[in-house]
């Protein structure tokens, strides 16, 4: 029987990982608007694969606020939790939902929708080219030899578009920034303004080169915005905004 | 509006610690086998709460088999995968699902059937009495405590059943054994036997003393059961009939 | 008995930090300067927050100097040390306490004059308006959530003043420098000329911009001070005027 | 002046070090019991250090439960906390009072008394003699060699009584059982049964052995009691008559 | 280009995991005596699986003695060396070979001899079955993933014998005496006692129970034996018998 | 027995150290373009030495691509293969070898050409000269040494020409740049474009300054050339080339 | 001029390394008793090898005593520091000495004497033989080696006694007693009784089995004697009195 | 007994604390350079006190050349080894030494000329004035407070002259650099070239500043002088001429 086991995983998940080698998004970060990003994306019949280092879904989400188990969203993203069958209370303006539940319906709406999430993987860096110069795809590796310490070469996965998911670090941006060349400096997030922060992540949600989007916090980070906490509207309207452009952008 | 979000989440999730003081089940792990358990302890209307240590589901999930993101189901559980809603392909004589989805479904349908999932927690301890002898409910700690070395002491939560769900470590059970007066042993798991570790492990779940039950891998830790693999039948099968054996003893 | 607990606990502080989302004034450190102004605030009428990063009082104290459990005052501040009933000896040109009591009665007067003091809360940010542009309260997160290394979303908290308390690393204001759009530069602390340094320390303590004030050897470090050694004259005049210079500016 | 500095603490602090080479009463632990039982000791007239491994007051005390600001004290310790000046609330059958003001004040008054705290040391063995066997001081080291891993030999101290205060783990007394012909096994504390446990952790309090006693925790560790959480009457209780019954052993 | 990259190496290597799910021997370490094990056992016909936790071969072997590069073999085993074309010179009554050239060549010749060899794996248990009593298999897992101790399920390999050439913690041979109803202690090597430990660890090489053999190193912790240093005559004959014994056995 | 040991390894190491304290060519790092220049610059006859600070062969090979132990290599390194004797299927428009054999093949064709390697060895620093400007040789250190974090001097060898084959840290020529006089700015390499990368660093392998050359991805660092995964054409082409340079400078 | 240097160590150091691959005694530690042991052996015309784990002398003298400066002697050992040339002022009943001066003067007149003191090498196993049963030389690692966690055989060195001087640890002892078939158990020291202890670390001072030899604090383990702080009279007698012993066994 | 043991110890050491708060020169670090230089400040009859973070002697000596236990000296230093009663042979060019001897014998001589040596000390700073500005003192930190992290502060001692013989890291004059309003920049040595280096290491050892001076490798490190490796006559004349440097400038 053990040997069954083995070969039904070993095939099952080969083969998607060479059906994986290219596809039309590669949205980084199973967080909040990575996840969003990728229900909307799937719907609109883009081939949506989501990476996420960690073993498991959610970002930043699964701590609430210092460990308070809520999250607090503004009314203009209603719509988005009732896209994902997310329940709320009200409280005075906001809407304050479960971390737990609103963690696990913003996967569970994702793959339903068709995107394809697989964990335990790193994007370590792009793949570009120079004609015209941009994005085309990521250098992915496991977490666990990340986190171990060994020496061991990436992969390649080949995409349309990537989109960089991956909170205030904006990790794959920061790369690119880094070792393309572009002219682009990731000067980070700044301090605590919730209004403006909210606003403005959504406004400035959208490409960055071509081939690379920047939605969620990843925003805040290149645009040098200010913070928000636990609040997740932005994230929410940022994921979809994203979506929408990029669907745009391919069907061009 | 930074003072409101900060009122709003700690007002909201301190009603629920202090309703959540008291509960009748406590399922210790959001693994596979605690998020059956909490479904089905949920939809026979019991008040059900979910300690979780990391920021996350799943347990061993994410990870698949090897990194491989792909789990393997026995047909014996087809009705449970159907339950929960979650996606599978027939691989020779198994079941194949996509290790996200399985994580996600078992979450999200665990939520919706009433049970509350609170992550970030530790069971440290548990509380016990000894007319008659059993646990009456749990030490909890924030997990961040535990792993920064500082030391805090702990609250309790009031139960009339604990569901050791923490899998091969069996946790709970480990405690109560060294620190009650009873007379348990927690042997660990035996080396790789699949066929006969899948049935003992849901033969053995159940009740290990008044107010203290095993469920998943901790069946096998406790019962010296061999280990099975990334193979979850016995997982869901466990967590189903766990949650019947309280059901049942809890309306005597 | 053991619910009982939980609720009396999780009720109690869960008010307070309800409460306290908003106050008059937060300092940040409760060392000799915090503990210091954070009396003379509260004396003053003002609702003062006192939030420390570490489970105890004293920042630098308890190890004296090079562990020898003495700490040097210089006459000036003889008065302080009497208004916190802290015995000392004269030694040559100086008072000498023991650093076990300066330590204790420096928290136990500023709780006595209705400061209130949290433990374990680590200011991470601060919270900033720009019509005008100054600081309006601080983010918190657990101290143990620091420590840990989870990603954990963080609370915030209102004030119409800030103090940085913190020490030679002058935390929040090192934050605002570089996350604000403001144009100050921590240099930090010079190396010793103990006369210059206890001098300028208090004749610099003051507004750093609208909302936030250095106290203490946070000052040196914002101004490029000498340090001073085990030697806490300053820090106790620092404290008092920051004290008096914030009571004077919120009446205004 | 730097020079004075240096020479005013060097003095000053080996002179005390010299002093208490000799003492009456070693308290081991600057945490709850060992506070109050200082505070009594020293108002009997007993010449008593209390040694303390890190550079703080208070234990577990600054955590309050579960990083909740708050502790909670049974009605039958109110006299200690009016003895200490700690203000408390009720609610329902107990006591509420702040954590912080709980820690600044047993050491306040535990100074004010007369009792001297030294912080930064660890005791790591004791001295024994067998003409009749017992304890006769103990061994200490600075905590931050302890910490450094450097390999540094310790200093005595003598003493006619020593006290572990050093909560669950009994350090003083686990060495003591290890190292000396003693027939005492240190079995650790139970799961939680906090009314138990407060009663007879205060029942249980006094000498292991000639000039060793257990005050706090450290009872619960030696006599394998069930703990009881943030919940402090039993452990001033304790403290109190540990005092009480050293101040009778050395009068005797 | 780079999709191409990903799809042969994911598709080239999932076949050969495939087909590696079963086969004759998997032999673990790639040290001195597994890879003479994996040459012998290859040349014989049988389907060879080396499995080898760190990112290269030979054990021990690269550096040499105490970091000098040179290692010493027994004229006994010079036929050894002469199949693997390493060279030696004569040095008093030993012969001596570079370590560099005797680690490298070692690999060469099992690898041309059919064996396949996997590095990066660890075994982290074996597959038993009880009719008879004996191992059937291994469970493994990426190194990376032990090192990082991130929790995921392993995979299972089936065979027909399991050789332990892991050295002197004789890795599998402790798992499976831990884990398996086995009456097996593994009470690790003596002191050095060299002419003894390289005579009696090639008698002692062969079987431990049905499907799992000692080789190497393993011997000495399995039967107690002295160690011998940088001296490796034993290990190729050790590494050569136990090709010998077990294509005797599996042939039967 | 064990004495003559000693004296056998110790004085064969010895006699190589002394006469390698000088040679024609210091290697340094084993990976694909270190051997592969140490094969064909060993065939010119020149006395080459291989500095590796593991205790193995291979550099990056051993974990395949992102641990599927395969690698990648085009046809115009054919004949490379063929040389070394490293077997290989073909896939599309590639060569796909084991990472197994292609590791173990490299080490022994370099060491049969001739080529001495010494394992356990770090490079700290280089030897130069200013009558002309160029390095002449480089600082070792045992790599345990350097771990460890003990404070030990190195030695020194003498060469006429130091290759650097570290890999993308370019560790020879990024001391070099920082400590020598020389106008080099080490760049590190760019984002995956795998074409241009296999090319490029062919083309742009050779001298850096008298005396030190660049193989392999150190070019990709120095020369700030894109990065190429795990294909290993280039690594050889590479390799074989600045053989070829340095036979002909160090001939002339 | 650099490769003079690394001729001129090389040539010199090895050739003393094979030389003392057998000599008449190995002292294990160069603190207090092993220096001590080292010169007179060395006076009394034996072959004398101290092998130090550290780069440096002197066990736990640099730290004095609890890091003041100073240690204790007894007058009875006042003929030893006379011999070593070590000043000391009277001090009530003790002679107080420098460690400074301690530690370079036990080392030097050891040197002087004609002891080879070898720094950074591990005592990891010893040789054996069981014609009579005894130690016949010890196994030894670079220190460097060890801390870095690389796995490197050791070498072997022969001698007729070997001392364990490694304190209170027993290493050479402790390992013996797990690794040879001994009757040994090393049971570690008491608590502190220093009079007692003084004495009988000098009465139990000499043969553990033969060709191996106790002194120092490593007696004080082997026969569970107490402690006995910064007083080094006992070492420096033990330390004597195992160069008498073991020239009388040499030379019968 | 223990009671006067530890009288003893703190007693004289606090003494000599108090006297060297203020002395003619600090030298920081006794490694060769230190060493040298207090041997001969002390004979010219300055008050000299060596403070070594370590609790050892001998800096890099211990571990001679890559851990082989000899060091080599140019003929020109001859005059300081005899001073020092170190012995050598000559090899070649050279003289060489046992590095033991040579480490030994620096300390016991500079103790005998009158330096007082304290170990476990660092210096994380220095005092200043700026009437000229210039260097007054040091302040200082036990080394085990520095490893442990423990916040803690230091003290100060006042000297007429402070030299950096700290090594390559030239830890004083670093700290000077950055904390004092100073001009310079400590660059860090070069590469190897032991020729220049032995030569312009002594040629610039001497004042840095008023009060500041560098000998040894701090030397190279503030001047950017290449790195010579195991080689000391450098060392020891840059040492010796610091020292008269001192003694005509203090004598001034």
């Amino acid at each position: 029987m053990e040997a069954e086991i083995t070969k039904a995983i070993v095939e099952t998940a080969s083969e998607e990982w060479v059906e994986y080698a290219e596809s039309d998004v590669i949205v980084v970060g199973a967080g909040p608007s990575g996840l969003t990003a990728a229900k909307y994306l799937a719907e609109s019949g883009l081939k949506t694969l989501v990476l996420e280092r960690r073993l498991s879904f959610g970002g930043g989400i699964g701590g609430g606020g210092m460990l308070f188990h809520k999250v607090v969203i503004e009314r203009e993203a209603k719509d988005i939790l009732d896209d994902f069958g997310i329940r709320y209370v009200e409280h005075r303006n906001f809407l304050v939902a479960d971390s737990a539940e609103f963690m696990a319906k913003l996967a569970t709406k994702a793959i339903d929708a068709g995107a394809k999430i697989i964990h335990g993987v790193s994007v370590e860096d792009v793949i570009f080219r120079d004609d015209p110069l941009g994005v085309r795809g990521v250098c992915i590796q496991w977490s666990a030899v990340e986190i171990s310490g060994l020496h061991v070469d990436p992969l390649f996965l080949r995409s349309r578009a990537v989109v960089d998911a991956t909170g205030h670090d904006a990790e794959v941006i920061s790369v690119a920034a880094r070792k393309m060349p572009l002219d682009i400096t990731v000067t980070g997030e700044r301090s605590a303004y919730s209004e403006v922060a909210e606003k403005e992540i959504v406004e400035k949600t959208g490409k960055v080169v071509k081939g690379l989007y920047a939605a969620g916090m990843a925003v805040a980070a290149v645009h040098n915005l200010p913070r928000m906490g636990p609040i997740f509207g932005g994230m929410l309207l940022s994921g979809k905004k994203v979506a929408e452009i990029i669907a745009e952008n391919l069907k061009a």
